[in-house]
């Protein structure tokens, strides 16, 4: 039996448009996972490097892996990039714990990172496209959006309340990301905004939908024997499940599911010997409102459609029963996509440790992240617990 | 101590400029490599696959790894993407082998991809200089042959007989691919001809450069104690090396020595318990000729300079004392940057198997593979042996 890792440390630069380039954003981001670790760490001690990102492997500068090295100050140690489209991170993640578990490695240092606006390539308001399907969604003019926003029509054609619960998801993620200092939104919204924003893919309006954002988010990642000599209160990486499915939704049974969500958290909970009822908190990939919604439909906390009324009755507030995406989420925190699954791992840990700030969750010791690629092609689910 | 992972089985396109997409290429290299199964494997026992492939996760198609789900009939199974530049391939393996080796799972897959000709990609001309040194380098008009070029300038300031080796490694590796039915290039070159091509990067000419390919290879991987089940010749992953350096040369300490291929064949040998002796053929990363002369060095089989007279001398040769590159290497075989990694494991496999046809090498049990991302940023050195 494997002792499980253990996140010993955490970075994160505020999310939103920043004038930095990628080697700033790294450098930001692990800065502050070095300094958090409550006894110190020497860089020295890191044995490998695992690098998130989707855009800054070729169309920005590539050999990203390498840049990680010179911005994080581990050159000559091996860094791997990771990019499986939105869930790089998540994927990143788990390659790091793995190497740690495993006994690979003492320590390792995991960042995601994305440069997203003022990029240098000029196809750069098409380049997330890529991530879908092309032959049947992306060439036929579909957009992210816009297979979003058809997954929201059906679902909202089968339960009536749907939109009113898509709005009640803005509205919560609005307000938490108000508490969080990184968000690249730290605003509240009204229900009657969220629904009058200009649509983007009916019924998804622009408050429906994630920005556009710069950011990098460091973990370290020890291994379980070692992580009492860095704190006393590390983060264990208990349950690890990633999957895939077809890139083109049109190819799947059913709309309203993402099958690599489902089989991520049977692997992950399978992992951890837990059930969904171990979890006390939970960040998920909201990069559209609806995907909160089948986000907790297909990771067990709520059956199909009754994510409706699990929203609607505010169990997912910040102070609630089951806490959702207590930094903002993907919607209102930003979604830098390389960095968004390490991002939410930095939240767990804060989360978990009691250092989350005006955003504390109160008394959680177990948390679950969950980080799509595509529209539901690739996922991870990941679990976390306090000691 | 963990029984070493085993390659059961290995696939490979002609590399080449082919009219193929990366879907067809994907599939008729996994289908070579399970069909190469001694007794047969069904799709269902892989657990988790893993693609290298550099371009072909953005500008292109993106979320490669979903993709690879699909071309390879596993939708559903976790697939990573792993890039590191021109040793994506190496890196993939290592992760692989990893898994494996670590119990994670039975059997995985290993897909190096790319599509270099006729990409949609507006700067193609100019996408693999993205790998290199941006800041230094790139901004300032240096592309990667002038990288090599300048390399290859020192080196042959400081060793008179430099020009004439590099031409023995052209001459030697087109005699080579020349045997190889998988090679883009199929004919032999003589010395005045490699002399006499036209000056890419001065002292480097058109013969002393990889062509741009399109190809893919694939590999099946074993847990070392389900190994006997496929096959009765699996060949093991005894060593497993990878390390970093800085991206631009001039931060190095000495232009004519890659410190990243140092590293990882240290991590390497030692990993095996092996010295340089113990290798009996060599799969090197030769982008351009003067790049198998440093890997000769840097790996430990000639000190600094005496390459070139190791080259001279014939010794390296596909029936000599110490065979480099008998498919041809990256100079003739062609160079799909995700694809050139798996390409040289493929190789190996058969050597070792005495699978090799008409380019096999007499009598080897042990081999290294050597796989360099950007001008020397990155490296893996990989360790196999029959049995």
């Amino acid at each position: 039996m494997r002792e499980p890792a253990a996140i010993i440390g955490a970075g994160h630069t505020r999310f939103g448009a920043r004038t930095e380039g990628p080697r700033s954003l790294i450098a930001e981001a692990v800065r502050e996972a070095f300094a958090s670790v409550d006894r110190g760490i020497e860089r020295s001690v890191i044995e490998e490097g695992f690098l998130a990102t989707l855009g800054f492997g070729g169309w920005q500068i590539g050999n990203a892996s390498a840049v990680l090295a010179e911005a994080a100050g581990l050159v000559g140690v091996p860094v791997t990039r990771v990019e499986n489209a939105c869930a790089s991170g998540g994927y990143a993640i788990r390659s790091a714990a793995r190497a740690v578990e495993d006994g690979r490695s003492g320590v390792v240092l995991v960042v995601g990172l994305e440069k997203m606006t003022d990029s240098p390539n000029p196809r750069r308001r098409y380049w997330l496209g890529v991530s879908g399907d092309t032959e049947w969604e992306r060439s036929a003019g579909l957009t992210f959006a816009g297979v979003y926003g058809l997954i929201a029509s059906r679902y909202c054609a089968d339960h009536p309340k749907g939109r009113d619960a898509l709005s009640a998801v803005a509205v919560k993620n609005h307000a938490n990301g108000a508490l969080n200092p990184k968000a690249h939104f730290q605003k509240t919204v009204r229900p009657a905004e969220v629904e009058g924003s200009p649509k983007i893919a009916d019924p998804l309006g622009l408050y429906d939908c994630c920005p556009v954002s710069d950011g990098a988010a460091a973990l370290l990642i020890a291994r379980g024997d070692l992580a009492s000599r860095f704190t006393d209160t590390p983060v264990r990486i208990r349950g690890l499940g990633a999957a895939s499915d077809t890139l083109a939704v049109q190819d799947r049974p059913v709309l309203t599911e993402f099958g690599a969500t489902q089989r991520a958290a049977r692997a992950a909970l399978g992992h951890a010997g837990w059930t969904a009822s171990s979890v006390q908190m939970l960040e998920v990939h909201d990069c559209f409102t609806i995907a909160e919604l089948l986000a907790l439909e297909d990771l067990g906390f709520a059956a199909p459609g009754e994510a409706v009324d699990l929203t609607l009755s505010g169990a997912t507030a910040r102070t609630a029963r089951l806490p959702v995406n207590p930094d903002g989420g993907l919607k209102a925190k930003g979604h830098p996509i390389g960095a968004t699954g390490v991002s939410q791992a930095y939240e767990i840990f804060h989360q978990l440790r009691a250092s989350a700030g005006p955003r504390q969750v109160p008394g959680v010791e177990r948390g679950l992240s969950h980080n799509v690629g595509g529209s539901g092609a690739s996922a991870t689910v990941t679990l976390f617990e306090r000691r």
